[in-house]
């Protein structure tokens, strides 16, 4: 069963109440409360003897299992996550909270002076703020006010503040035609040394041209995962590092990818 | 017991007659002979109660990795793998072999136009001929023919033959200045699509200050995860596809890289 649902208030409920009856993955993506859902969905898998998989897609997901791996390839290292460009929903929503907003979109872009520095080997302290930039496209409601509208967007607590944001107004035809993009991506990158004093570089790069689409088909992969190891008889809530990478193929001969 | 000897004399023997003792990773990575080196160690670990994970590294191993994840993660597309810039020992060697030869390097470069489609998101149809160069650096005896060295190397059958391959005559004293690089990497590209037509994209990329250190660091990875994984009671030949990524950490808060 793939859970579709959003993380607020779809799967904490959804996943736990359809894990007792069937092997599920959810793309769970609320970061502060992964604990407390992963022991809920882990007592109902438990009753029903079924295995879910949760937390999966590029991020959390894929990009996850690159910031465990790389380091556990080079210990003595930093890791930077940069996201974008691309189209941020959760961020849209917010600034479409606002009042005298009539449309809006949000896109996350990697800051490209923190990117060059880190892609060419150096390890800065650089935290989500100083490495994203927020490019913003508006559509007002008739007479409203842009000075307020900008203000109430950049000061925005949790969204919006300690970011640069640049707020642009369009027309709705011109955010239609312009500015609605699917394709997303981003890359993590961690830099570290191996012993010698010369940096060794790591880096997971992924190009979308439907984040909706690649998030779904990582789902499906996930979930050829959760059938094939709930045959041998795992159970119990799982993510994606208990995950041996040969079950998410269906193919027996995997000594070709070697 | 991390077994660092070569795979064509040293591994076939020693891993098996250690792993009935220890929990063994080795580095094997002769690509025909993978599956006769696993059935061989699979039994002496099995008889010992011990675990054993074979071929580990960068290639095959880390880049082995994601060519499995990737296309479990976009089934309808195509994977590249591309090694450099970088020192191939194994070419070098050949090259020392030639009459005539007193030292030699060679560095494997991916062609720059094949690399530059595949990241732009094209599907070209490129076998590992058309997507590598082969640059040689050799140094001559006294009174050695260019010509005869140039044709002897081109045309070497397994190392060269249907490859570009540039030969550069050059003194021993400028070998050892200019081309003892021991950096190495390369890249493992997969476009695929996800359903509307668009190509997407995963990368990953290395970028090696030495080859050596960084193969190293990758076993001793593999190497807690066969005391991990053992200590839980798994035993026999394992490969990179088998191992949770969980275990090659000794982290117990695995929630943050999420």
């Amino acid at each position: 069963m793939l859970m579709c649902g959003g993380s607020a208030k779809d799967l904490p409920s959804q996943t736990p109440q359809l894990a007792r009856h069937f092997n599920v993955v959810d793309t769970f993506d609320t970061h502060a409360r992964v604990k407390e859902h992963f022991e809920s969905v882990d007592e109902a898998s438990r009753k029903g003897g079924k295995l879910a998989i949760i937390s999966v897609g590029w991020d959390p997901g894929i990009f996850s299992l690159f910031r465990l791996m790389s380091e556990a390839f080079l210990p003595d290292g930093d890791t930077y996550t940069f996201w974008g460009r691309g189209l941020s929903q959760g961020h849209s929503d917010a600034l479409r909270h606002i009042s005298g907003v009539d449309d809006a979109r949000q896109f996350t872009v990697p800051n490209a002076e923190v990117l060059r520095a880190v892609e060419s080997g150096e390890r800065p302290r650089a935290t989500g703020y100083d490495m994203h930039r927020r490019e913003c496209y508006i559509v007002l409601k008739t007479g409203a006010d842009r000075e307020k509208v900008t203000h109430d967007a950049v000061t925005m607590k949790n969204y919006f503040e300690g970011y640069k944001t640049d707020v642009n107004f369009v027309s709705a035809e011109e955010l239609l035609r312009k500015h609605s993009s699917t394709s997303h991506g981003g890359k993590v990158i961690r830099n570290g040394s191996t012993g010698d004093g010369g940096v060794s570089s790591g880096e997971l790069c992924l190009r979308l041209r439907s984040n909706a689409e690649f998030t779904a088909s990582v789902a499906v992969a996930f979930a050829r995962a959760a059938y094939n190891m709930n045959r041998e008889g795992t159970v119990g809530c799982k993510t994606v590092f208990d995950i041996a990478p040969r079950y998410l193929i269906n193919d027996v001969d995997v000594f070709k990818y070697l």
